[in-house]
């Protein structure tokens, strides 16, 4: 048997339990507030004026928008905006962003087909699994060499979450990841632009294409994970008997979803910078004029998302630890306004311009962490540091927090209600369909 | 100034001559007789099936159905039909198909937008320029690898044709380059499926969206040819001194459409395999049963397009030199039939089981050639070679036999006669829209 039967095989079989889907809820849950809380965007705006220029059948929601689209219409616009604050969940081992991509591509296709709520769930699940595990198998040279793992690997993930919802043959599956691998793309040379968050929603929308080109039963390979040329060969390392051993190890045990679970944000920015603004937060506000140098230090790299050490615009300080820090030092709040489109104020870009960063490499067993340490005028120096932010495995976003989360960016306590009774019994739902609608 | 910016100029200021306008008209006839040939093609069939689910405002011609579509839709289905018999032109400095790719997004693009005869002409001229020039940029490693150009670099290439013909700035066709290259994919392993075609629809779709999210001032990094992690580093070799030049030197010289110019097709197959039908055709027919070896020989690893050593299918042929050889040697005509999705009859398996495929490493100045031997049970041999079959370089398809080519495949002798005389005198078109209301 080829690799690639062999991993549709798993997820075929795949069964995911009720730990699995309490997380998934959550996942939902957290999904919807991100895209509620940027359904504002003025990316979103541009999408829906190209969208409005093509015109199409009005079956699939556009979260937050009040209107109907295709579902690859749709599957683009709320891949876009579940990621346009940079405000939804990442997971470690996906590099990236799970369900920005998998929820948009499951949604469309349950507008268009018969699909129980605890089935969406079982293909959330399933998704996150595989996403986690081929990003892991195509290695963390993947992502250091430039791609985006949420575009790259999300295609895949979500035609094959896609599948498995609408119960596919294992030849289907294969089928569905032979088009997605096809159409795998995303550069992260465009952090700190929209194009970053429209990487998700280009990802959801080939995922749904995917899809649809199995359901006609247009040709290709079925094999893309085999031999010489394959999915493995261009992205990742080839194929090599670790990576196929994560790709095919430990089904139906623990799940990715649940661990190490998905890392939920309570601040608009990349992760990566989680662990220096935990650190800064330690050290908490100084008086600007006093500052002479700060000196933020990574573990291994870790700071690869964060790709601007000088930005010029706010949004491009969502991938800024200089940035960020800056703010935290002035005791300025960790909030969108301070993300916005807009250039970066004077004295932030003092303490920028003061800042250093650097990476140290460490053994394995040493934690994943970011110091920061802050010299002033006056000779004295304050240090910090946080291996254990916020969203972290070790310092989970808690069901209550994410509730509170919701509410405090929908606003319209009537439709929060409807929301969090929906999302905590959407494993009794038996058709989609009326849920779609309230989107 | 960067790469991007001095690449994005030369674009910018580019002025086709009057014989690259000629050589742009034979494409322009070349590319609708293959889409008037594939026009039944199963798999237009299938992705029509798609398209219909989506509706959609009918704005954009589809090629010989009949029907319009949305701009995105008609660049895919034209993209595909215009490389589903493999009948299209290539042009051996892309290593691809340019004008499945670059026509259907200017098509596409022209049908929204008010373009005259000359400046579509013009801008296929340098979106062939470009796509010659990135290809070889990228190195043929990038080829080798397992990508597949025609949709890899075809992105790129009409993304900028296309800007290019709605007059963009600098400014915007470096905008448009970025989406462009955040939209690259298609990988070889697909070759002798559905899919192969498909990546030209699949790039053609995208550099349309490129196109409209520049429209609408979608913001994105505009220098995706510079620093770590640009396009270079990711689908090439990074960005050399000798790479810039290949981007940048002696335009408005020579251009890349008339020489070496485009390779038109006779026979519905790889161009790869031109080179050993051409020498087999020279040996011409023979007893099958008298048949002990076909050793075939290819310089340089100019056999990496013909992924089929085994094929399967009739359609898998078109990727297969023993296939073809063993056509040949039959005395089978090179005719669509031959190359359909059916399985192979027993004396060609025949054949291609007794058949060797090797491979020479050549000094620089020996001439790309494939050679086929073939040793009879009674112990002769007979040995051909070719350097220069139909199509090439030196031994050029004339407008004579484009036009015989059309006529032949059309059998419409009143839609040929309206297609030939808008097609001589496509640069004195004011404006397109009739031309499109004919197809």
């Amino acid at each position: 048997m080829k690799l690639t039967e062999k991993f549709v095989d798993k997820i075929y079989q795949a069964t995911p339990d009720a730990g699995a889907i309490e997380s998934a809820k959550l996942g939902v849950l957290d999904f919807l507030t991100s895209c509620y809380a940027g359904k504002d965007d003025q990316g979103v705006h541009k999408l829906r004026e190209l969208i409005q220029l093509e015109g199409g059948l009005e079956v699939a929601p556009l979260i937050g928008q009040g209107l109907k689209a295709t579902p690859g219409q749709s599957a683009l616009i709320n891949g876009f905006l579940a990621h346009a604050l940079d405000f939804d969940d990442v997971h470690v081992e996906v590099r990236g962003h799970p369900s920005a991509v998998l929820l948009p591509t499951l949604l469309a296709l349950a507008s268009t087909n018969d699909v129980s709520g605890k089935r969406f769930l079982e293909a959330y699940v399933v998704g996150v699994e595989v996403m986690a595990r081929i990003a892991r198998a195509v290695s963390d040279q993947h992502y250091e060499k430039g791609w985006h793992n949420t575009g790259t690997i999300g295609v895949l993930a979500a035609a094959l979450a896609g599948g498995y919802m609408l119960q596919f043959s294992r030849e289907q599956l294969a089928q569905a990841l032979g088009f997605a691998t096809t159409q795998s793309s995303g550069l992260r040379c465009h952090f700190g632009t929209e194009t970053k968050p429209l990487h998700a929603g280009l990802a959801a929308r080939a995922a749904v294409l995917s899809v649809q080109l199995t359901l006609v039963n247009f040709n290709n390979n079925k094999n893309s994970f085999d031999g010489k040329g394959s999915y493995f060969d261009i992205y990742g390392v080839g194929i090599t008997e670790q990576n196929s051993s994560i790709l095919l190890d430990g089904w139906n045990k623990e799940w990715k979803i649940t661990s190490p679970g998905l890392w939920f944000k309570i601040y608009p920015f990349c992760s990566a910078a989680y662990f220096g603004a935990d650190a800064a937060l330690k050290i908490g506000r100084l008086p600007v004029e006093e500052i002479e140098e700060v000196i933020i230090t990574f573990s291994n790299n870790t700071d690869a998302a964060l790709i601007h050490r000088n930005p010029q615009t706010c949004e491009e300080g969502r991938f800024s630890i200089e940035y960020i820090v800056s703010l935290i030092l002035q005791g300025k709040p960790l909030v969108f306004e301070n993300f916005a489109q807009k250039p970066i104020d004077e004295l932030s870009q003092q303490i920028i311009s003061k800042t250093v960063r650097q990476n140290v490499q460490e053994q394995p067993h040493v934690a994943r962490y970011t110091k920061v340490k802050v010299t002033l005028k006056n000779g004295n120096t304050i240090e910090e540091s946080s291996t254990t932010p916020k969203g972290s495995k070790e310092n989970k976003v808690t069901k209550q927090e994410l509730i509170e989360k919701c509410r405090s960016n929908l606003k319209n306590e009537e439709f929060e209600e409807t929301l969090l009774n929906s999302i905590f019994s959407f494993d009794e739902i038996k058709s989609l369909s009326s849920f779609l609608s309230i989107l």
